[in-house]
């Protein structure tokens, strides 16, 4: 079967030259893909970060191309794909740092000792590789979290293993990045297998299904996900599964932000709504805006900005097919006003901005449905009691946001009160679009926003891909240079002690 | 219904005066807990250490009752439940010092930068408590592994609230623990709910269920941990669930280890077999024993040892049930010799050790099953190609033991080879069972030994029940005093350097 690739712009279906990969060949992948694991883990973290270095060096290489295949079958503007690129490159050279480094080893010496239980033995314990890791591109971030992203570049920098599910949406670029970083690590000696790629849905079952895979990485949609955990439910061996889902991206701004820089904040809020079409995982989704004048001027602001903003293209039909059927429901809902209709009639999977207001006291879970796509609902509350009952209908997410003034302490309290158990990031007088790649950052937060303790952004994202492993009593031959007696270079707890690398 | 208490011992099935807990005492204990987690949060982090220090004083107060019940309900022996209690007040007291250290909450600051991407905000980031977690206790382990075990420790230390799942095997043991535990939380000063428990299996599958619970922490069979996973799947939130399941723990001894010193690896062996009778997570029950001379003294003195042992009660009637079972099993299979046969015919639940012997070309997966109690397969071999066919047979597990001479360099590393992706501690020269409580302790393993890539034993149990949260852009009143720009007396990393406190 042909892979067929679609301009977002125009709506033209075009066939590739990709074949869509069998399952025998998936099976080969995995295989390789497994072989490739044993050779790379062998090596030291030096030669990791290199690898990791080298592969930033290949994308940075493509730059013109990548960007040019990504902007026919995405849609997505070449600004903003040169700075998702730049993202991808970075991220990469990152997590080679993260790998010289080697914190993200916790490396760790107990000595032999004498105990309350009676003598211990010695006791050494770091993480270590898992095998094939299987990394499912997104839709909607064609460099940053598909072939070249965040969670290649952790499997990887933990010593893993990639294969690819190639999406749908840009085979194309797919294979390019996946060419560009298969180039660069067989220049650099990596093993054949170290990244691997197959398309097609079938493929990505068959992917998910095979008994080498250790883990999956997931950027995508609930409905996706939850297909995929089916099939993970029903290995003989279950496996890790770091699903990123679905988020509404919560934000309030409180009378004193209101009333000290509402027109700021409507440019801000709409930017982070209408950028990149609205197709964000971190989108805010429903902001909350007191209700009276203040409020009103905001939301006068923020209609001006969506009536003149220009219609964009959607990633493919089914965003586009589910974003109308959304903002259908949307509007259907009892108590919803329309502030901009979506523009409509333009070519390809084009859409204008959406904005719609409800009182607080009309918010129900019919309100808090995920539009992904630039649509914003916002909520005119008259307290903070009623932002609180209508956040009961607004499923966990990545993130929540607040607009306060230094001097609300009070409601600052009660908003992150309201939000830290909902989220994973707390975003203060800023927006929760373009996500910092950074050692703090999480990405992640409660179900359904992700399945997971773990981040899919940041540093710390290299822990999904590893398990801790203890050596009792071994030699010194046996262990790994990190728990050697020597100094190792990085920082180790020895009998309960931090140390620092010398 | 009224729970009932059996004495392995005699055999001899009695009421208690515990009712099993209901649907609505149920939810009634998991709104409490739920409360009480909001309360226990808000305390820093030296009060709750003081709290896991008050809870180990409260144990050792009642040391002598906490043993002779647990005496009665299990019919282990007294030593090793005074050993057992030990471990528990030290784990308790070890993980107060964890959370007064500060390291594993992974306090990150990254100041706002200016970064490839553009202008970068100020993100921080730490470890935070979930909510309240439901412990399931172990049949074999009365308090290191049930209502005072590692882990309630842990997730107390985390800043959770707890819910046992007092365990049929020993519930007035559990009541008295929980009781203790509970006097001393109210005397410290916590929250009503802080510790809650119930009695019974339906009660445990309520709890399992319940909206409020955050994460599951088991140590018991892989199908009671199919059942609750099965419960986890169909909630609307799926949560963590860290089940301990099941495992064969292979040993093996080299021809030079054979050679120089048989009589103590047998003896050592033995023990770690037939203590506790058997009924060790960690047990070895599958050890590899050259074939020819060396190895014929080695399964000699093992079968001296077995004939002379005296039966011990196993913990329960099912356990009994069970073992015989599988013993039988085993015997059925081609190729099995038996060495010593499990003597019977002893009061209540008690049974002898059992050996039984098999060439190492007969291993298949039916010789592979875990018997829980005294019994131990000795697999003859000729060389290690013939241990690595037998090993394809044998389940992954927690530990993997490797007794070798110092200068047997390649075996060392072809059996490290071989095991180190099956098991999650790697033994050497030494046994498995007696699992030293420390930092670089690690006591699980790919399924089915654990479902987990984290710990149930050592200082990092913690992180199951942690979940990271990032704050960006906020101010200082708004963040954690382990985040906030004064020295908070903890490791932390900071714009991406590791800094001990100072």
């Amino acid at each position: 079967m042909m892979i067929t690739t679609t301009d977002p712009s125009t709506g033209i279906l075009t066939d590739t030259d990709i074949e869509a990969t069998d399952d025998s060949q998936v099976a080969t992948i995995a295989q390789t893909s497994d072989a490739a694991f044993r050779v790379l883990r062998e090596h030291p973290r030096a030669w990791r970060a290199g690898l990791l270095r080298a592969l930033a060096a290949g994308l940075e290489a493509n730059r013109a191309e990548l960007v040019a295949i990504a902007r026919t079958e995405t849609g997505l503007v070449t600004a903003r794909l040169e700075g998702e690129l730049t993202r991808s490159v970075t991220q990469l050279s990152m997590f080679a740092d993260v790998v010289d480094e080697g914190s993200y080893l916790e490396a760790t010496i107990d000595h032999a000792a004498q105990t309350p239980m009676g003598p211990g033995p010695d006791m050494r314990r770091m993480l270590v590789p898992i095998g094939p890791i299987a990394v499912f591109g997104s839709s909607n971030f064609p460099f940053a979290f598909s072939v070249p992203g965040g969670d290649t570049a952790s499997a990887l920098a933990a010593g893993n293993s990639v294969i690819l599910k190639a999406h749908g949406s840009h085979p194309l670029t797919s294979r390019l990045a996946f060419d560009a970083l298969n180039t660069a690590a067989t220049a650099y000696g990596a093993p054949a297998g170290t990244l691997g790629i197959v398309y097609g849905q079938r493929a990505g079952a068959t992917l998910v299904a095979d008994p080498r895979v250790a883990a999956v990485g997931f950027t995508g949609s609930l409905a996706t996900g939850r297909i995929l955990l089916d099939i993970i439910e029903k290995r003989e061996q279950p496996i890790p599964f770091y699903g990123e889902l679905s988020s509404l991206n919560p934000l309030v701004v409180t009378p004193g932000a209101a009333a000290a820089r509402a027109e700021a904040i409507a440019e801000g809020l709409f930017a982070s709504v209408n950028g990149s079409a609205g197709q964000l995982c971190t989108k805010p989704g429903i902001a909350f805006v007191p209700a009276g004048p203040e409020g009103d001027g905001l939301v006068a602001t923020i209609a001006a900005l969506g009536h003149g903003a220009a219609p964009q293209p959607l990633l493919n039909s089914r965003i586009l097919d589910a974003f109308s059927d959304i903002h259908g429901h949307l509007l259907d809902a009892p108590g919803v006003r329309e502030i901009v209709a979506s523009a409509t009639g333009a070519e390809g999977f084009s859409v204008g901005a959406a904005v719609l207001e409800v009182d607080a006291a009309d918010v129900t879970p019919a309100i808090a449905e995920e539009a992904f796509g630039p649509l914003i609902v916002l909520v005119r509350y008259r307290d903070f009691d009623e932002v609180a009952r209508a956040l009961t209908a607004v499923p966990n997410s990545l993130t929540a946001t607040i607009h306060a003034e230094d001097d609300e302490t009070d409601a600052i309290a009660t908003l992150t009160d309201l939000f830290r158990d909902a989220v994973g990031r707390l975003v203060f007088n800023g927006y929760p679009t373009g996500v910092r790649v950074s050692w703090a950052q999480h990405h992640g937060g409660p179900w359904p926003a992700t399945n997971s303790l773990h981040t899919s952004v940041g540093m710390t994202a290299v822990r999904r891909f590893l398990r801790p492993l203890a050596w009792q009593n071994a030699p010194q031959s046996a262990l790994p240079i990190e728990l050697q007696d020597s100094e190792a270079g990085i920082p180790r707890r020895v009998d309960g002690k931090l140390y620092l690398a010398s």
